[in-house]
């Protein structure tokens, strides 16, 4: 007999069926017993009667693999309100009392444990909702510049220098000598979009920052994008809003399970300069980046002024962006970059680049860098390079500020930091 | 003036319209010019009479990028059948010669040359063709999965042990402690079937192997499978031929361009045993494995019949297959493992695993490894795991079989082995 999911058993009142999954609960009363069967598509309620039944129930821990081959009966009080009687159960693969209690509405076990045990931990319906939230925005992602002609690429993660000055990278013995782990497809990308104008990749980045806080991971998820033929920075932002969108769009259906609050995204994000910004919060002019708080007032001032949750800030000062930074034309001292804020909180990062190879030059000059190290991927600036920008966003922190994740490790399958490299 | 795509320029006949793109060739003739301009959707000509655009024209080198004003007028004999006249060009990226020459119909450079000047040579029509191959299976492999109750994950591929016995894996310095680089997700991907079922992955996979071969990467894109509450493997082959399908439908547009033979995928993929495949081919019946060309007389045997280009020899010998491998019921010298021959060369692999914590346990005492080094992993299958099993299939490998590459590095934007580390 074929599966059929807890989901579609009120399609199926009055037939016989057979439903697969875990010992999600056992609930034995004086005169009837419950079997509650989990699949990927919900809970099913099981009707036991008869003594034999009971006996087998007992034997049957939680977190046991079941078939039940049972008759689906319409009851109201049932999850999804239909339930299985007059089952006959078979065991598809055996278990012990899982180390955290997955059956009760909210998971108490504190981060240690649930990280510590993230294979059984994430089987609790609310956790994996968590993730379906991670996995939904980024077919969103994908659908929203598929449908915009962009190509996706892979660049690889061993490369033979550090791809940005001054961050710290992981150290690989590659074959007897020394080679790093990519900290972004920032440069391949870049140099993709002399092929194919418009590109993304998602893809694992690394980070050897020895930052132990609650929104730092050694390894993540990076969503890039990179496109060509802009007039400007604010043509990128005009692509990340729509893919915002779409990514919200996507994950709409199992936001309510996650505990996710959807933002509206504007037609338009409201954008600020830096130097405006600063004023608005009434910092010194001089001051070179926003402080948290600061971003927590520019989110405020969008709320209030425009009704959105995002806003931009553009322009940062160039000693605080990377050397290919495109300068802001008529001042240099500004760029045409832009952070988005999204509930008062840096989410995204983008902007335009250089796309000459001289000004490439003279960044790396300037900032006392010799470009022989950056020679293989400034090759595609020597030979024609239109004018362009991106953006990345990071997986795990977009998913925890959907559901509101108070740590990045709550939303990422298996986090990497300082201290964890298992399981 | 907003953009045109070359391809688009039928569509406005008679009107003035902004192409940009590269200067892909310039061919200049005693009465007229001809200017021809490359953007991602093809090529468009543009035609170059008077004295003051010639002049401009001998300035233009190959690959500089240019924004193009003309009208379009209809002509049988351009690319696309239109062509742009009265031209008003400005410069948008400056370009030196190329290392590679780009216009010609096919690329003459030899491999280490187009390997050297990656970012320039991908952007021959011919190569980019190929990756958008790659791009679109992607595509396919991802919609198939997704149709089919399938969720997406990540996993790390920083971890704390090797993660298959015996294979070579790459070291890294993870804050003054060892941790290695993952082969496959092929564990994280088993847990995770513990949550979602039916769950897939794209991602880098990394391989310390010193083979320099024209079929073997240090660093590859693998696509990895895997689903829960199986029969057994031939329900996982049931699901790999739907993804083959789905993979080859994505392809069917950008097939020709390059130079992709594309194979029909049978409703069932014709399967023999490995006892049967060693007899068919005349081998020694304790050969425990396919030498290539025992695959290669499988694959014509398909061929004739079946008039299949795909078939999947089941059952190897245990002792070829990793310990996770489930047995062949009945005769536990065979697995329930399968490798797919497309055209008669491997390019799947895949079967049911074990999904009982005693059989991991006994598994590994009969090979003389210590469960310990397992057990993040193994407590999955300590708390309820359901028959499953999946495979994997390498990007570079299926891209290089359906465009008839001579060797994987071909089909890998920036490929990584013994030698190569840039760009």
């Amino acid at each position: 007999m074929s599966r059929t999911l807890t989901a579609q058993l009120p399609q199926h009142t009055g037939q016989r069926v057979t439903v697969q999954g875990w010992v999600h609960r056992r609930r034995r009363l004086s005169q009837v017993a419950f079997l509650v069967v989990r699949d990927r598509s919900g809970l099913a309620q099981v009707v036991i009667g008869d003594g034999t039944g009971r006996r087998q129930l007992d034997a049957l821990g939680e977190e046991t693999v079941v078939s039940v081959e049972g008759t689906v009966v319409a009851n109201p009080k049932a999850p999804g309100g239909a339930e299985l009687t007059d089952p006959r159960i078979t065991v598809l693969g055996s278990a012990t009392p899982p180390p955290v209690e997955l059956w009760r509405p909210a998971l108490t076990a504190g981060l240690p444990a649930l990280l510590d045990h993230a294979p059984i931990a994430w089987r609790h319906p609310a956790r994996a909702a968590v993730w379906q939230v991670a996995a939904a925005s980024l077919r969103g992602f994908r659908r929203a510049l598929d449908e915009r002609g962009f190509t996706e690429i892979h660049s690889p993660k061993l490369v033979g220098g550090s791809t940005e000055s001054g961050a710290t990278v992981f150290t690989v013995d590659y074959f007897g000598r020394p080679a790093y782990l990519a900290q972004s497809p920032q440069f391949y990308k870049q140099m993709m979009v002399g092929v194919f104008e418009r590109v993304y990749e998602v893809g694992p980045v690394f980070r050897a920052e020895p930052h132990d806080t609650v929104r730092h991971l050694a390894e993540y998820v990076s969503l890039d994008v990179e496109l060509g033929f802009i007039d400007d920075h604010r043509d990128v932002l005009a692509v990340l809003r729509d893919v915002l969108a779409g990514m919200i769009d996507a994950v709409r259906g199992g936001a309510a399970e996650a505990g996710a609050r959807l933002p509206e995204v504007p037609e338009r994000i409201p954008v600020i300069h830096f130097r405006d910004a600063l004023a608005l919060v009434g910092a010194d002019p001089d001051e070179p980046d926003l402080a948290p708080e600061h971003e927590r007032r520019i989110g405020r001032w969008a709320v209030r002024e425009f009704g959105s949750d995002f806003v931009a800030v553009e322009g940062f000062p160039a000693r605080k962006r990377p050397f290919y930074t495109h300068p802001e034309p008529g001042d240099a001292g500004w760029t045409n970059s832009f952070d988005l804020l999204f509930r008062g909180l840096e989410l995204v990062t983008g902007g335009q680049r250089l796309h000459e190879y001289a000004d490439y030059a003279r960044a790396l000059a300037d900032r006392g860098e010799p470009t022989d190290a950056y020679e293989p991927y400034l090759q595609a600036f020597r030979h024609g390079m239109p004018p362009h920008g991106g953006f990345a966003i990071g997986l795990e922190r977009w998913t925890a500020r959907l559901v509101g994740a108070d740590n990045i490790r709550r939303t990422t399958l298996f986090p990497r930091d300082l201290h964890r490299l298992t399981p």
